[in-house]
């Protein structure tokens, strides 16, 4: 069964970086990676901040939080 | 060919933890990927720096510097 993986960004510049490496790193036979635009899908911000999302970009893993560099904190796309 | 990937740390809690779910996710098939413990390979430190790492853990894929969440900064670690 594949493990779930959200990467979750905001289409910044920084998410943009980290977006194209994290897509390319990921192995795709084991993980089931999903992208969310938080800016385009607000709808999905309260379900990011309960996995512990402080700032985007950031990738959970199996519900683990993994902000990776920092674009713009979560609070800025409400 | 592979593509080179490195994985610093200094074996904080924080960077325990991102080490797991890093070294779980990337794909080995294409990734090379190198852990460092920078607290027990203080030589590395220059390296790192000249790759833009300014924390730990931080993964630099093919040269682009990515701090994954923050467990000490590298100035700490002098």
């Amino acid at each position: 069964m594949s493990i779930q993986a959200i990467f979750y960004h905001a289409g910044c510049p920084v998410c943009v970086i980290a977006e194209n490496k994290i897509t390319d790193m990921v192995d795709r036979e084991r993980f089931d990676l999903e992208i969310v635009h938080l800016g385009d899908n607000k709808s999905r911000l309260d379900e990011a901040e309960a996995a512990g999302v402080k700032s985007v970009p950031a990738l959970v893993v199996d519900g683990v939080p993994l902000h990776i560099n920092h674009g713009a904190d979560l609070s800025a796309l409400r």
